[in-house]
């Protein structure tokens, strides 16, 4: 079954309405490996429950639609996608606990012919009282079995260029081996994931790192190079996705301070010196 | 204020209803360190929707009442009590989810003088559609400052002893820095265990890991050692403890095959080689 560009492109998706506690926001920072080290004060604040603040990252994980290219309708063979980009933009700081309403839409597809098709979408993630809009996430999915539906061939937006030059900081976060078990607890039960033998049968040696955990613990290294630790003055978080890890590796982000309010990154994995995140793009306050 | 036996002995609790999902049940075992090893097929039960199984010891966060000794009706100064002891009888197997109620007595309260008093509690723990007793969670609590309250001196039930001989086996069960930030997720939100000022304000050079989080994991290792790692094996789990832990401490746990049915055991840490769990007893099916 073949994308119907129109049909697709134009797909209702119902408002979702997700509430969470403040143990739910502990534990995603937990999934990122928040609280690594019991004695930093500074880092305290994500992971328990006095002045506790969500991480700005939180975002991708609220009033999320499951993995809705899976349903027949869409035509897309889910079989062969992947996560290719993830962006955010932080309107407002998000509740520590609270109710929000999700508001998904498809953007565009973009037919790449033999190498599949490229959708964009967004969800737009609002406090459901005051129906202030919080954060807008947007994907990119690359549907590696579905190019050539009859769709546009772009234009595609460019990827952000990461200066020449040497990063201007690093840090490196540990992940732990049991991240992405913790981690998929904040929504995403993708077995691929927790079970070695799902992920033996489309070819990883063991479960892979959700490619969001990645992005949160990558959010967490520029919150503490570039914003003091501050989670509200992350107001824009763009990457692609390049390659996965494996629970238990370390993630090294490297930075270059663009300007006041303008930081380029990317990280890889140290254990195996390979790029995880790259053209990454913030924007601070 | 001190101590009224009679009042305190017939202490009323409210029946305690707890419901507990999948998600709630993997993150008790999360917070034991199970799944630490993603590629564990065997562990990954306890930490996998698929054929999810319950820790036994997960009773012992299951119709907690809460520190219900710091509320003023009892007369304790909550400040200077200890977790002493803690024992555990399994009736059936904890379902992966469901809705258990809670019910709590007061058993006895020993009268030690200066060395305070001994509260003896016990919580059973019913399946609530079907009315079955599940399991019963036992606790001694070292109340160090009320002592010469005029009750009982006696009996005190006789620590279980250990073999003179070296341990039959032994295993040794990392815990991560987080571990008890992920484990008070399961209800214990004593600050003791997350917040280093308060933890300084005790005396301790930083958070100390739950008592009950030692409890479980020396439960995995019997489990793992004398069970053939099958839940359902276990049929009691006494202990005393005796020191406490640091998160991301190594805990290994020293067990003997008393009998077929019967395993002594104590947990110590082996940075510091400190003896934190003693006079265990197991029943084994």
């Amino acid at each position: 079954m073949a994308i119907d560009y129109q049909k697709l492109k134009n797909r209702h998706f119902p408002d979702l309405e997700h509430s969470y506690t403040q143990r739910d926001t502990m534990l995603y920072a937990l999934g990122l490996g928040a609280g690594a080290d019991p004695m930093d004060i500074d880092d305290l604040k994500f992971v328990y429950e006095e002045n506790l603040v969500a991480l700005p990252s939180m975002a991708v994980v609220l009033g999320y639609p499951g993995f809705w290219l899976k349903e027949p309708d869409t035509g897309a063979d889910w079989r062969k996608v992947l996560h290719g980009e993830q962006g955010l933009r932080v309107h407002a700081p998000l509740p520590a606990e609270g109710t929000v309403v999700g508001k998904t839409r498809v953007t565009e597809i973009i037919d790449k012919g033999d190498k599949g098709a490229l959708l964009y979408s967004t969800r737009d993630i609002f406090d459901k009282a005051s129906g202030k809009l919080l954060a807008s996430v947007s994907g990119t999915t690359v549907l590696r079995g579905d190019g050539h539906f009859g769709g546009p061939s772009g234009p595609v937006p460019p990827f952000h260029a990461l200066p020449e030059r040497a990063p201007d900081a690093t840090l490196d976060l540990a992940t732990i081996p049991q991240a992405a078990l913790i981690y998929r607890l904040s929504g995403d039960y993708n077995p691929l994931h927790a079970d070695p033998r799902v992920a033996a049968s489309v070819g990883f040696p063991k479960p892979i790192l959700h490619g969001l955990c990645t992005y949160g613990v990558a959010t967490r290294a520029v919150l503490k190079l570039c914003c003091g630790n501050d989670p509200a003055r992350l107001k824009r978080f763009d990457l692609r996705f390049s390659s996965p890890v494996y629970p238990g590796e370390t993630i090294r982000t490297e930075i270059w301070r663009d300007s006041a309010t303008q930081v380029s990154f990317r990280a890889r994995v140290v254990e195996r010196d390979i790029v995880v995140l790259n053209n990454g793009v913030a924007e601070i306050a």
